[in-house]
C-alpha cells in the first residue's frame, strides 16, 4: 500500500485562491476585507505569526493593520484597542496573537473582541454556535485547516470513527464538535481521547482517521495505529538538533518515520496542518467581511 | 454478577435534601431561590412537567412563579415576559417549557433569558462556558443528572471510556463536554455516536460507561453492551400497551430486560435519569441565587 503524503502547502494555496476569487467577487461590490493582527511584547515566535500573516494579507491584496504594543500595556489599553479595531469599518477580522504577556487576561479580551470580528472562533459567541451547528460561526482556524485537508483528500468522515488525542478548546473540542455535526464533510463518530486515558494505544487503534493534537513529539508511535488509518498530525514541537542551522528543528505529535508506512494517508510536520491555519484564517476573514456586509 | 439497579429516585431525594439545606444556608441570609416556569399553550405533557417542577419548588419552600400562556401567544409577548422575568428580582432561574408552539422562535427565546438565570443551561453563553469548563456555568439537567447518578453510585468516569449514543445538544454534546472536562468527576475519554455512526455496536461495545440518547424505543440491545458495562438509559419513550391504564407504557432507549444481566450496574425507566432532571433543575436554581447575590 502506497502512503498518500497530504500536502499541507498545496491545500493552503487552492484555499488561497478560492479566498482571491472571493476577494474578487467581493471587489464587484466595492468591498475589501481587512484583519487587524493584535501582538503584546516581542516574543520572536509570535512577531514571526503575526509577520507572516501580514505578508500573507499583502499579497491576497486584504487590508491589514498590524498592532504592535510594548510588552508592558495595560489590560485597560489593549481593551481600548480593541474597541478601537471593533469600530474600524476596514477591519473585518480582528486576531490577538497568543499568548499574550502573563499580566493580560487573555479571556476577558477574547471576550472583548465584536463576535462578528472574531475570525479566530474563540470568543464564546462562536464557541456556542459551534457547539450549536450554526453555519454562521467562526470555526477556530486550526480544527477548520484539518477538516479542509480531509475534504481535499477525498477522505469522507460521514460515518468514519476520528479519534482525537487532545481536549483543549483550541484543536480538539472544537475539531470534535465540527466533525460530529449533522452536515456535510462531518457526520463522524468522534472520541476525545486526553491525557487521563486508560490504555490509549487501544482507543486510537479504533480510528479510521486519528488527530494528534497533544504537544509532546513523537508520542503517537506505531503501535497507536492501526493500518490503513488517516493519521492528522497537528503537532508542532521544537526539539533540539545540533545539525540544523537554527539548532533545532520542527516534528510533530507523530513518529512519522515509524507511522507513515502504516497508513492510508498522514500529514507531514512541517508542511501539513501548519500551512492551513493562516489559509483558514485569510477564508474566515472573507467570511466576516460577507456576514459583515449582510 | 449482581447488577445494580440505579435508583433514580432515591438519588433525586438525596440531590433534594442538599437543595433544603443549601436553601436554609441562603435563608439565614434572608434569601430564598425562586423559579419561574413559562409555559406556552396546553400540551398535556407539557402541562404534567410544568405541574411537577411548580409542587417541587413548593415542597422545598421555593418561590415559584408560573406563567400559563394560551397557544397564540405572540412572539413579542413571550420576549415580554421573559424580559419582566429578567427584572424580578424574586426570581433567579427561568425555564420555558420545550418545545413551544410551532410560530415562536424557540432559539430567539432563549437567547432572551438573562445567562444569569438560565438554569436550562441552553442560552449560548452557557454552552459556552460548559466548553470552557467555566465552573459558573449551568450545565442542562439531564447530563448533569446523568453524572450525578454516577458520583452517587460510586462510578469513576476518570480514564473510562464513556460512549454516548445520541448528538443533541440537550443531552449528548452536553454530557460529552462535561464528563470529558479536566475536573473531578470527569476526566473522561468521551465518545459520541450517532445515527450515521457505522458498526454501532463495535463503538458501544467499547464503552466502560453506555449513555443511551437516542429517543428509539430499546434500540439498545444486548449485542451492543459488553459485559460489566455501566448503562445509563436517558431515553423516555412511550409504547402502545393495551393492558396499561393510560393505554401506553415507558420505555427507555434500552432494552433493559437483555441488557441488564451483563451489566455491573444500570438505570432503569422510569425511575432511572427521569427524576434527576427536575431533582438538578432545582440544584441549578439554588445555584442561580447564591450566583446572583455573590
Amino acid at each position: 500500500m502506497e502512503t498518500t503524503i497530504i500536502d499541507g502547502k498545496q491545500v493552503a494555496a487552492a484555499v488561497l485562491e478560492d479566498v482571491r476569487a472571493d476577494m474578487a467577487a467581493l471587489a464587484q461590490d466595492g468591498r475589501q476585507p481587512g484583519l487587524a493582527v493584535v501582538l503584546v511584547g516581542s516574543d520572536p515566535a509570535s512577531q514571526a505569526y503575526v509577520g507572516s500573516k501580514e505578508r500573507t494579507c499583502n499579497k491576497l491584496g486584504m487590508f491589514s493593520r498590524k498592532e504592535e504594543l510594548p510588552e508592558d500595556t495595560s489590560q485597560e489599553a489593549l481593551l481600548a484597542l480593541i474597541e478601537e479595531l471593533n469600530q474600524d469599518a476596514r477591519v473585518h477580522g480582528i486576531l490577538v496573537q497568543s499568548p499574550p504577556p502573563v499580566h493580560i487576561d487573555e479571556a476577558a479580551v477574547v471576550r472583548a473582541i465584536d463576535p462578528a470580528k472574531d475570525v479566530d472562533g474563540f470568543h464564546p459567541v462562536n464557541v456556542a454556535k459551534l457547539a450549536l451547528e450554526d453555519p454562521s460561526a467562526f470555526v477556530p482556524c486550526t480544527p477548520l485547516g484539518c477538516q479542509k485537508l480531509l475534504i481535499a483528500s477525498g477522505i469522507e468522515t460521514a460515518g468514519a470513527h476520528v479519534v482525537i488525542v487532545g481536549r483543549s478548546l483550541i484543536v480538539g473540542k472544537s475539531l470534535g464538535l465540527l466533525l460530529m455535526a449533522k452536515a456535510p464533510h462531518a457526520n463522524a463518530t468522534v472520541t476525545i481521547a486526553h491525557s487521563r486515558t486508560k490504555d490509549l494505544a487501544t482507543v486510537t487503534k479504533q480510528a479510521d482517521i486519528l488527530v494528534a493534537a497533544i504537544g509532546r513529539p513523537h508520542f503517537i508511535t506505531a503501535d497507536h495505529v492501526r493500518d490503513g488509518a488517516v493519521v492528522i498530525d497537528v503537532g508542532i514541537n521544537r526539539v533540539d538538533d545540533a545539525s540544523a542551522k537554527r539548532g533545532y528543528r520542527l516534528v510533530g505529535d507523530v513518529d512519522y518515520d515509524a507511522v507513515a508506512p502504516k497508513c492510508q494517508a498522514i500529514t507531514p510536520v512541517p508542511g501539513g496542518v501548519g500551512p492551513m491555519t493562516i489559509a483558514m484564517l485569510m477564508a474566515n476573514t472573507v467570511k466576516a467581511c460577507r456576514q459583515q456586509s449582510a
